[in-house]
């Protein structure tokens, strides 16, 4: 099945925090490519992936980069596939690379998420392809569902712990 | 025409920056709606909002807010519909209600945009917009295409400023 | 007993640092529950319980949230009660949850303690309690002779610490 | 009537940031004083006003300040009172103010609101002394329907404003 | 004459921080072009420029760009020619520019100036281009001389400066 | 009478917050000097200065910068004559240039003020004089009692501030 | 001997980083004690210590503490002696303790040295009882040709250091 | 053969991020020599350094230092030899030494590196050096294309990770 959201990191070594992203639309059962291509590095690969994205059937693009994270900015500029940018902690506890992904100047948007947000890249991702997909949202209405179980049944836990109070 | 995509924000004040959002979207003829609504001042009237967003039709919301900038993160945790967050700068620059809104907790994304970038919000809108349509998928190209022509002709203009070099 | 003080974390991944506050308040001899709830991904279990509070009889609230902590926040404005909030240091060394919770905009405070700030958190509360309690006033001040006892003592412990001076 | 809270700020110039907290008090009709005491120029009259606050009724300090704002924290080492800390931008956007009022060590917490929220710590006073005065809640929540409304009224202004979109 | 240095800015409203580089190269009498292009609105212009540049005998590019500022980056990532990126301060103080710049990952070096430091980047590309051009070293010299001679006569003016310190 | 006091700024548009720090040494009647030096454009003659200032008689240096404030740890590594540093802010609101001076290495200290905190460089230089003259040691205390009355009459003013509070 | 300096601490956990002015005040043979007392927990005893310093022949006061850093600025309050200021990083990399110790208004100044900077404070203080003793202003001088020493051996190694750079 | 580019750190503790520098610039075989000279701890050690640059023959200086890191700056006062400057992270997550090398006054450029960028200084030498030199131009295209080899081949070895994505 062709994929339908493309995973792009600047390094390998972002791998660890994107693969969360990889993990979402795999629960979610939504196709995906993942790949390593730094805008730095590999410019004219960039471009060849960002100018040919819409065309291959890439509806969304997640693409996570660290210090001066140019890479979500670099391919929203040549695509108009939506982008979601993850900015990774690779220095100055990732302050750089938020600004550097958020900051975008008006009419070339990046979709930005926390600091090392990938699983939220992949739920907002999800969420984006639903908007045409009926059967998407019911998925997402039950992710959520699944969420609010896990706080739950963890207070139910916390509630079984004993503080040494001695009027209760 | 029902709207497809609203706009909201925490206090009327914020009308200068948000209505940026409305604009691009006039502009791509997509029908939207605005409203001010404050995740601290009206919590109920933003949970009536949020929860019927998707079943009145609403495939995007944009929320602006400043300060401590709850509204954005509140309403993604009641609809399964995509959420993108202005921060909107009211004190320490924007920065505090930057982090407020793009540090959201795994489970829950929002679409972070640029400081006071109202007018990306709108296009991210449409982008969203139009995966599941190919007619303003042709729109936003154009739209690129006349951002580009916009920088080449100012680039036409800086040409004919003359420094007064003396070789050349 | 009926509590008296609801401390509430975005995260029982918060555990360690809000259950400072519950020593405090069980030091005071104050009862209090603990609860797990999350602005995002459990939206209406907190609002039943913010709604809920002040019927129940809870005099003061301490919320705890990490990243972009809405917790706070959210509850402060669905509830006359006061709520202290604790910026739990989750990323960017905290500084992301001290504005998400400090930078509330007007009509709705959030009584800001530091980050990680829990053990203050129960002594914030306790000393609010003792608005219209002349015993428990009387703990605190107890108390604060103690946090001067250790200070005291641990002053000649370091008196003895030997520097090679030799003139000495 | 003797004031029940205690507006201090560092210097005379911080009045106009100040006396909001004074028009929220006056607005619940809860009697205050306000006076300005520097912690640094004046230390010793500080003192005596910490030191006395509980014996002469004071049940809430207010207390505002710039820079390295240390009044609110060196009160609060003086007193069982509550302190409500005001942290106000005379300088880096008021952020220093914030970490000097905010990260007070474990023992003395001071209650922080956003920088140059006054109206906040003056609703925050009162919310404190509705803990065991039944009729101040309920002018709390009517306080509370107040904010609400002013927000429902200016979104009603919001919805007369007309865009140009020509399917509406 | 070929222009030796080729100055590229973001956008025309970077022109009057960007016109101090100019001035500088002028004054050197080093050849230079300027034009404004956009890493985000015109990326396929840009690529033409960057891959250009060598072979059109430019031997300094200077980029100035603000917000995420990812001009200098870019051209950095497709020629071999040393580029000199100038941080423009349009939102933050500039610190999102500066970090947008300074903070490129191994392999692709940006030399970075100052926030708005363009009179800088000029004067730097001057250096770089006297690495191999004795003259133009003696040029730089006389500059330097200049500098110290403007703060050596603006000392002399400060000394007659009166303070009305009587026992002088 | 000789200078025991050195100001020293590094360019003379620091001179209006730097003539605060001349003002209060006028008023302490301690002999002052007042130049404006460069650490980056004149390093010969900063060198010369600080190099010779102990033989002069100078006791105190204060040295206030801006940006990438140099001048007074220069200075400090070439004289065991106690520096002070004002921070001036002159970009991103003073914070560049209170690290460049506060942030010494280990070995050589500087005395650093507030950002653009002048007036205190002036108090500073004067306590350390009153070190070894117990003369000047009475004139301190004066200029504390002076504070003080200040901030005494400013409170005396302030209570006759009307707020319309009923029930007064 | 009657101790000169005076060595404060906000902790004794602040034993580690504070020592080290300890070591050096020993080195230069002067006469020092070192206590721990806390702005927060016991400000009687403070007030004790700083109103009295100067009647005991205290003639330099050395205050370390984190987070909202009070101890200087109030020992400064209190006294004309001169305050050295250490910011100590136990939270926010000691960001919060530097602005609240740097960052006083104008009349108390604090000498404030850089985070953790004890051996700094401590080297500040000996340059400070120089002022009037010509015998200790030797010892700095020769205090600075040994750290010149110590960089200059190090170089010495370094130059053996082999890189293999094949023309060499 | 003499050494063209020299690079200076204010510490040997800077070594194992400086020598990233010295690798580079022996894999391009440039003649390089490596010292450790302090601006604050050497001061005319560093003069003569720095003055006797150009005459030695010395064509780029790369200079790296933490905290409030003048080293570059110093040095780039007193040669007309670029200066490329290294912030190194010794606190602050290398934030203050960022700023001290960045935000060099108008006049006396630093070209700025990322935080403990020393690769990226090698490479930018390289890169200066090549302005004259066309056969180093030629290894400096052939290091971009093996810097595009490793992201190629790593994109490779990606696409063989296994991710349990069922209906691939």
């Amino acid at each position: 099945m062709n994929p339908k959201v493309s995973i792009i990191m600047g390094s390998t070594s972002d791998l660890p925090v994107m693969e969360k992203a990889a993990k979402v639309l795999n629960d979610f059962q939504i196709p995906f490519e993942i790949n390593a291509l730094s805008a730095h590095r590999t410019p004219a690969e960039v471009e060849t992936f960002a100018r040919g994205a819409q065309n291959r059937g890439i509806e969304v693009i997640i693409a996570g980069a660290g210090m001066a994270a140019h890479l979500p900015g670099v391919i929203a500029a040549m695509t108009p596939v939506p982008v979601i940018g993850v900015p990774i902690n690779s220095s100055l506890d990732g302050m750089d690379a938020l600004l550097a992904i958020a900051q975008m100047p008006p009419g070339i948007p990046v979709a930005t998420t926390a600091i090392n947000g990938a699983m939220n890249a992949g739920i907002l991702a999800a969420q984006i392809l639903a908007v045409g997909d009926p059967s998407l949202k019911v998925k997402i209405l039950e992710f959520k569902e699944s969420l609010k179980k896990k706080i739950v049944d963890a207070n139910a836990e916390l509630s079984k712990v004993k503080f040494d109070y001695k009027t209760n």
